[in-house]
């Protein structure tokens, strides 16, 4: 993607993806931002175009995420990042629900609106990480198997995610187990969920046509953001791998080799 | 099935299940054998009929199994009991791969002949229970990602079984887990494979027109015998529930209340 693409001088609103498009988590500390990416934001915020932050983040909450982010340098606010909690909080309050959360430990806050004490009618799935043992799957799985129509709630169905010591397990594998054993399908939110990316876009008051999604997954960013209109952008950082270039299902728009590249593309440096 | 069908006439060979169907296992100690079932398999055995046990378990070595059904009460010897692990170390070998072994530590034994400390290129699943850590999943997930052609041998791929606190969940969805996170197709060994089940007729030298599998597993039991031209007759004990007779894709060749009328039916009492 040398050359600047036409759909490029036609974009109004960025959607962004953080882990792996903004910084490299895992480890000990905050992680690390990727080369140019906090100056890219900086760029993309003082252009005219609108930024909001789409990630399936689900081990800590979005405050704390937030905060990161801030400490590591990048100009970002609360209500400026769209991830699946809350979404998820939605559909168990509209089916009157008491979930069993299936989460990382630091992710519970975000659930703090219900009685967490009752018997719980439906699951809650996201990247649960060292919470993912088999005492929690058979938790969640009980819960699923013991009602007439399972509700689980899956927090986006990523495949993995890259940290500091490789590739992890994202949340969508343990989502197929528990389909698989408990015979139901999820109900899934946060990226590549359609809904989640209108939502982003209606908050910026952007039409499809005229955003783009920058990120690593080529599945539930890139994937996501074109089945709901948006264009796609493919960064060569984070979970990337060779073969999304040549073997994926999915074509993105453009590849970049980060996102100061495709910055330098949409606002045409 | 009060009345005897007419092709339990015709029967020479008897594929039974072990957990489920001879005794019920959790908990502490051995199990408890279920009631009349000991008197069964002796009157199974003491008849012109021969008798086979075909088994999924692996949470354990085959000859350990063996033993707890001798402690138990039941007259069976190890040449009797056709389980996974033999035929995933028949694949490995075939294939001339070095295990990583995400099973039970108790049936680590009965893959002796590898040598577990040469760098891993495929991965043997089994009923691992509460080795199905997170950190496991990943290890066994990063051996199969960093492979052109992953191969995943699962032993078995039941979605649950029955111990003393409930349904717990079996290997099943671990093993569609790790196929969604790498991206690869099982290779199952064990029931519902239709060579597993053509071994054990092979072994006691009977067609499959004139043989019966009796278990509580309507999917992998009835449905796998049933896919191999075998008969399948499914217990209302173990992990059978209700839904089994009413909404299944699988429709037995007969439901009893258990292995002892199983028996009556197919002898003829």
């Amino acid at each position: 993607m040398a050359d600047r693409p036409a759909w490029c001088s036609d974009i109004d609103g960025v959607l962004l993806d953080i882990s792996g498009v903004l910084y490299d988590s895992g480890g000990e500390g905050d992680g690390t931002p990727i080369q140019g990416s906090i100056d890219a934001v900086k760029r993309l915020k003082a252009s005219p175009l609108k930024v909001r932050f789409c990630t399936n983040e689900t081990q800590c909450t979005r405050q704390y995420l937030v905060d990161k982010l801030v400490r590591l340098g990048f100009p970002i606010s609360l209500d400026e990042v769209f991830s699946p909690a809350p979404a998820a909080c939605q559909v168990i309050k509209r089916k009157s629900l008491h979930p069993y959360l299936l989460v990382h430990p630091d992710a519970v806050p975000d659930f703090s609106e219900f009685d967490l004490t009752l018997p719980p009618d439906c699951v809650v799935i996201g990247d649960a990480a060292n919470a993912f043992t088999y005492d929690n799957m058979n938790k969640a799985f009980q819960v699923l198997i013991s009602q007439e129509n399972p509700v689980l709630i899956s927090m986006g169905k990523g495949r993995y995610y890259k940290e500091k010591d490789g590739l992890m397990m994202d949340v969508g594998g343990f989502m197929t187990a528990l389909e698989f054993a408990a015979g139901c399908k999820a109900e899934v939110v946060g990226k590549p969920d359609q809904g989640f990316f209108l939502g982003a876009l209606q908050d910026m008051q952007v039409p499809v046509e005229k955003a783009v999604m920058i990120g690593d997954d080529i599945l539930n960013d890139i994937g996501g953001a074109q089945r709901s209109g948006i264009k796609g952008v493919q960064v060569r950082t984070g979970k990337f791998r060779p073969e999304d270039e040549s073997q994926s299902v999915v074509t993105p728009d453009g590849f970049v080799n980060n996102l100061a590249q495709a910055v330098d593309l949409i606002l045409g440096n």
